[in-house]
C-alpha cells in the first residue's frame, strides 16, 4: 500500500532524435510544478537502466535550473540514454523474473507514474507493462510519449522528431541539389534517407521541390514500390532538360520486391543501409554518367542545430500533458496528436498502447505520386517544419545540455 | 586599344562551397560602387562558360538589389556555376587556339579585370592566363580569390569556405557523439571527412573533443600516417573505459601507404571514398563489435545554414579587396589572409598565383598527435568558426538567392 504522493519515473527507448529530450523537458517542467507528484526519477538507457538501478533524481536538479529546460529541449539524443530491450512476451521462468523485478524496484521508489518515450517497441514496453500491473492488481501508470523520425505510429497525426527529422532532410536535399546544379558534367545523384519500411522521412526529399522548385526531381518511398527501368528512363528523360538529376529515396525501398535477409536487430527489424549505393553504381553502369550517393545517416536524428520549432513546441507540450493526465488513472496508453481542422494546430489524446505497439503506419496512397509526392502529402507535412528554434552557441559551437 | 573604363568579369570554379558566393558577394559590391569598372559581367561554369559566351551581366541586377547581396553570401554553392576546366600547358596546335578564344571573347566584353574564385587548380588557370597575356603584351589583371573547404592553398592562412565546413563537421561530430553515447552496447563509430590529400577539415573533427570534452576520441590526418593496428589498440583501450568511441578520419587517410589505383578526375586527382566504410567492417571483423561509418559527403561544403560569420565576412571582403585591388596593375596573384600577432585579425595580401597553382599546403607535424589535435591546432582553427550568421526562412527552409 502506497503512503504519501506518489513519485514519477521517465525513460527514453530506440533510436534518439532531436525531440525526445523536448519531451523530457515538458515532463520535468510538469512534474516540478505538479502538486500531485512528489518526486520524479529518471531511468539511464530505458528499462535496462531501471533493472540494474541505474536511476537518477531529477525534479531536485532541475528545480535549481528551469532555464536549464530551454536548453534541454534543444539537445539532440538522449539525455537519460537509450536502450533496445524488448520486455519478455511469456512469463514463464526467466520472462516473470524480469516483470517481478522491475516492479520490485518500482515499489522500492514509490512510483506512481511511468513515463516513457519512444517509439512503436516502446509502446510494446508499456502495454505489457500495463498488463502485467493489471494482472496484478499494482496501481501504476504507464504512459507513451509518441517519438520517432519514421513517423511510422498508429493512431497519432506524428511523431515527435519526425517534423525536426523533415526539416533537416529538405534543407539538406535543398543545399545538395544547389551543389550538383553546379555544374554542367551530367550527373545522377541518390540521398539515401532513413524510415526503416516506411517513406515518412523520405516524403521531406519531395518538400523543397514541390514548394520552391528546386530540389529531389525523383522520390521514391517503400510504399509506392520501386522499378529499377522506370527510375532509369525518368533519369535519362530529365537528363534530356538539365545536366543533373537529383533523387531521393529510402532505405527501405526494395528493388526486387523480396527479402533480402540483411542483418536483423533486437526487435527482429531488418538493418538497412546501402539502396543509396547501389543505385549509384547502378546508374553508372547503366547510363554511363557520374554518379553519387549521400547517404544522409545519424545527422537526420541528431542535428539539433535545425530543430522545427513545431516540433519542439509540441514535444514539450506533449511531455507536460502527460504528467497532468497522470492522476486521472489513465494507462496503458500513448499520447499522440490530432490535428484540427482548418489553420494548422493539435490537440493531445490518448490511445490504446495495445493498438501502436509492433505496428506501424504507412504513407497512404493519396501522399504519393510516380516518382513524387502529391499535394496532400506537403499539405501534411509542411506545417510540421514550420519555425525555428534561437540556438545558443559558445567558441563557434552549439551548447548541449550535459547531465 | 581599350577605349573608357574598362569592365570585369568574374567566375567560379572547382568544388563548390558554403562562402564561394560570399566572396562573389563582395566582388559585386566592389565592382557596383567601384569608379574604375564600367560593368560586371559573371561567366558561367567558369572558364567553360567563357569559351561559349555564357555570360551574364551581374551589376546592373544588383545595382537595382542590393540587399539580394546579403542573401547571396549566405546561398551555398556557386551561384555562377562552377567547372573542372584545365588549360592546357603546351601552346601548339589546340592548346594555343584556346587561349586565343578567352582573349578574342574578353577583348570583346572590354574586360580588364578577371576575377577567379578558386581552388589550387584556378590558380593555375589565373597563372596560365596572366602569362600569356603578358607574353602578348595585353592588359587584362588576373586575380585569384582563395576557395576550397580542403584549406590547402599555400602562402594564405586559411582559404574561404574552409571555416564553414570546419563549423559544419565539427557541430555533425559533437551531435553524432551525442547520438552514439545513448546506447551501453559497445560500438565504434566512424565519421568520414573530404580534404583530398590533407587533413584540415579532419582537424574539425578534434575541436568539440579539445574544447569540451565530448566528440571524437580518436582523429586520423593522412599527413599523421595511420596504422590500423594502433587504431584497433587504441578503440579497445577507449572502451574499456565508455561503451562507445567516435573516430574521424579523412578520406585521404592511406591504409597501406600506397597507391590504389582509384578512379582520377580531370586534374588526375584520385578520387576518395569509402575509407569510413571499409574501417567500419574491419572494426567489426577485428573487434566484433557493433560499428558504423558516416560519410559527411556533400553536406560539409554545401550546409549554408550553418556558416562561420567570420568565414563569411572575410570572404565578402576579400572579394571587395579584389576590386579596390585591381586599378593597380597587379595581376597573376591570389590574394589571401595573413594572421595578425595578438587578437584574431586578418589583412589581406597578394601572392603569385604561380606559387600556388597545383601545390598543396599539408597539416603541420606541430598540429598532430598521436590520434589526436594538438592544441596549436585548436588556437589556429577555433577561430576560424566563429560566430553566425542569421540564416532567413520561409516557410520552414532557407531561402537561397537564385540567378
Amino acid at each position: 500500500m502506497r503512503t504519501g504522493k506518489p513519485c514519477a519515473i521517465v525513460g527514453q527507448s530506440g533510436g534518439p532524435t532531436s525531440a525526445i529530450n523536448a519531451i523530457l523537458a515538458g515532463i520535468i517542467e510538469g512534474a516540478v510544478n505538479s502538486q500531485e507528484i512528489s518526486c520524479l526519477y529518471g531511468m539511464k538507457n530505458g528499462i535496462e537502466g531501471l533493472l540494474s538501478e541505474d536511476i537518477v533524481r531529477l525534479d531536485e536538479r532541475f528545480r535549481a535550473d528551469m532555464g536549464g529546460l530551454d536548453l534541454l529541449e534543444i539537445t539532440p539524443s538522449a539525455l537519460l540514454g537509450s536502450c533496445r530491450f524488448p520486455l519478455p512476451k511469456e512469463l514463464d521462468g526467466d520472462g516473470e523474473k524480469i516483470y517481478e523485478r522491475i516492479f520490485e524496484i518500482l515499489e522500492k521508489y514509490n512510483i506512481g507514474y511511468f513515463y516513457y518515450i519512444g517509439g512503436n517497441d516502446s509502446m510494446d514496453t508499456v502495454d505489457k507493462l500495463d498488463r502485467y500491473a493489471k494482472a496484478k492488481g499494482i496501481r501504476v501508470s504507464f504512459i507513451g510519449l509518441p517519438k520517432t523520425i519514421d513517423n511510422d505510429l498508429c493512431l497519432t497525426d506524428h511523431a515527435s522528431g519526425y517534423g525536426s527529422a523533415s526539416k533537416y532532410v529538405a534543407t539538406a536535399t535543398m543545399e545538395i541539389a544547389r551543389d550538383v546544379m553546379s555544374y554542367r558534367l551530367p550527373a545522377v545523384t541518390i540521398v539515401e534517407v532513413m524510415g526503416r519500411d516506411t517513406g515518412w522521412l523520405g516524403c521531406a526529399c519531395g518538400l523543397p521541390k514541390a514548394l520552391y522548385g528546386t530540389g529531389c526531381d525523383l522520390v521514391y518511398l517503400p510504399e509506392g514500390g520501386f522499378s529499377l527501368d522506370s527510375f532509369l528512363m525518368k533519369a535519362q528523360e530529365i537528363m534530356k532538360k538539365k545536366s543533373w538529376v537529383l533523387c531521393g529515396v529510402c532505405e527501405g525501398i526494395s528493388l526486387y520486391g523480396s527479402d533480402d535477409g540483411g542483418v536483423r536487430d533486437a526487435f527482429g527489424h531488418k538493418y538497412l543501409s546501402g539502396i543509396g549505393k547501389l543505385l549509384e553504381n547502378t546508374v553508372r553502369r547503366e547510363l554511363g554518367c557520374k554518379a553519387r550517393s549521400i547517404e544522409l545517416n545519424l545527422p537526420q536524428r541528431c542535428s539539433g542545430h535545425i530543430v522545427s520549432k513545431t516540433d519542439i513546441d509540441e514535444s514539450r507540450l506533449v511531455g507536460r500533458r502527460a504528467v497532468e493526465l497522470s492522476p486521472t488513472g489513465i494507462s496503458g496508453v500513448m499520447l499522440g496528436y490530432v490535428r484540427q481542422e482548418g489553420e494548422y494546430g493539435v490537440v493531445i489524446d490518448a490511445f490504446p498502447a495495445s493498438e501502436i505497439a509492433n505496428r506501424i503506419k504507412c504513407v497512404p496512397d493519396s501522399f504519393i505520386g510516380d516518382g513524387f509526392i502529391t499535394k496532400e502529402c506537403v499539405e501534411y507535412l509542411n506545417p510540421l517544419i514550420q519555425g525555428e528554434k534561437e540556438i545558443k552557441y559558445k567558441g563557434g559551437l552549439p551548447v548541449h545540455y550535459e547531465l
